[in-house]
């Protein structure tokens, strides 16, 4: 017999908002409840999709232009889903994905403008109506946003080098898309203090594997 | 005044088939008459489009799937395109690109099996209706190019790891679009010994030099 098909659980956010702790939570508690779970990153995944992501990322070197970074986010899409999340889902794992397509309409779309019907088309192309089961996104101002990354200290990548306005202009684009799919989306104030947060994530959880126990 | 713009010449075929000879002689040749030439390639062509032909060509590491292959052929292509291609066009020079969407028609479709359709689809997404003024098509049976090659004594890329039946599947393929466009495409058979084909290079740039020169 097939094993039950496992879920596909997306983190949406700007950086800073807490994703990589929610994740690292998630994977801990589903563990915890007997649920094999992968937990991976966009763009990356794979040995490719994590060359194709220093690419992308990269300050040093020639930068992509917007249709070339569309490109190069959907081409290690395209072998992350096809080396890594399907088989893991046909094989009743859960995927943890730091980010996916919603991330392409935010970034891509939302931050530099590129319209949503050319990402679309990509979309379609690579993934059909292929979808994750769920999505957190992880909401926080993007000045707090901001604050939180300059007081870790890290290094900023291309991406994280955009200023206030940018990061604006994505969560814009991650509210709009949480909006036209309710039933896809929890929106999670990642404002709060992570108790806090914590256990909107348990209360969230517990009924997503009542849900996928029962077959639903 | 704005100069006339330049002529987009691509050169297509099989390894072996004598691309690059050819456009080195072109490129002489055209130098001899007054025009400014830019040779290039693909993919590549750009600091960052030959990183991504490195991810492409490379036989260690992860294989691409055949997804994520035309994917990044095509992210190369828009990077080429933007910062190369069109600048050079529009200054007026004339562009030798050894290898072009064409290779991706015969590679990926002809050669990997991917629908046409989906390589119109990327087409019409990086480059809408652009198209080469003028595409050379060198010929060769497939046996004969893996022949050339082989007394070459170079290292085989993943392309040219395939073997005849591929080649044939490409060679089908660049025929078929040579047949639909006879205006733009210029059959050459490059199995004839080289001062012959030079000899036909020769006569067929003269009529394309006076033709652009009249302005037509």
């Amino acid at each position: 017999m097939a094993p039950r098909a496992g879920r596909f659980i997306t983190l949406e956010g700007i950086d800073g908002a807490g994703k990589t702790t929610a994740a690292s939570y998630l994977a801990e508690r589903l563990g915890q409840e007997g649920v094999e779970v992968v937990a991976t990153r966009e763009p990356g995944g794979t040995p490719l999709a994590e060359a194709i992501r220093g690419l992308l990322t990269g300050t040093e070197g020639e930068a992509p232009t917007e249709d070339t970074e569309a490109l190069l986010m959907f081409a290690a899409r395209a072998q992350h889903l096809d080396r890594v999340i399907r088989p893991a889902l046909q094989a009743g794992r859960w995927v943890l994905c730091d980010r996916f397509t919603d991330a392409t309409y935010a970034y891509q779309g939302g931050g530099r403008g590129m319209p949503a019907e050319r990402i679309r088309a990509l979309e379609h192309w690579v993934h059909g109506g292929f979808q994750p089961d769920r999505t957190l996104l992880f909401e926080l101002p993007a000045e707090e946003g901001l604050r939180r990354r300059a007081g870790a200290g890290s290094r900023a990548d291309r991406f994280e080098e955009e200023g206030a306005a940018f990061l604006r202009g994505v969560q814009d684009a991650y509210r709009q898309r949480a909006e036209a799919e309710p039933e896809r989306f929890r929106s999670i104030d990642a404002g709060r203090p992570w108790p806090e947060v914590a256990g909107t994530l348990d209360t969230w959880l517990a009924r997503e594997l009542a849900q996928w126990r029962a077959g639903t």
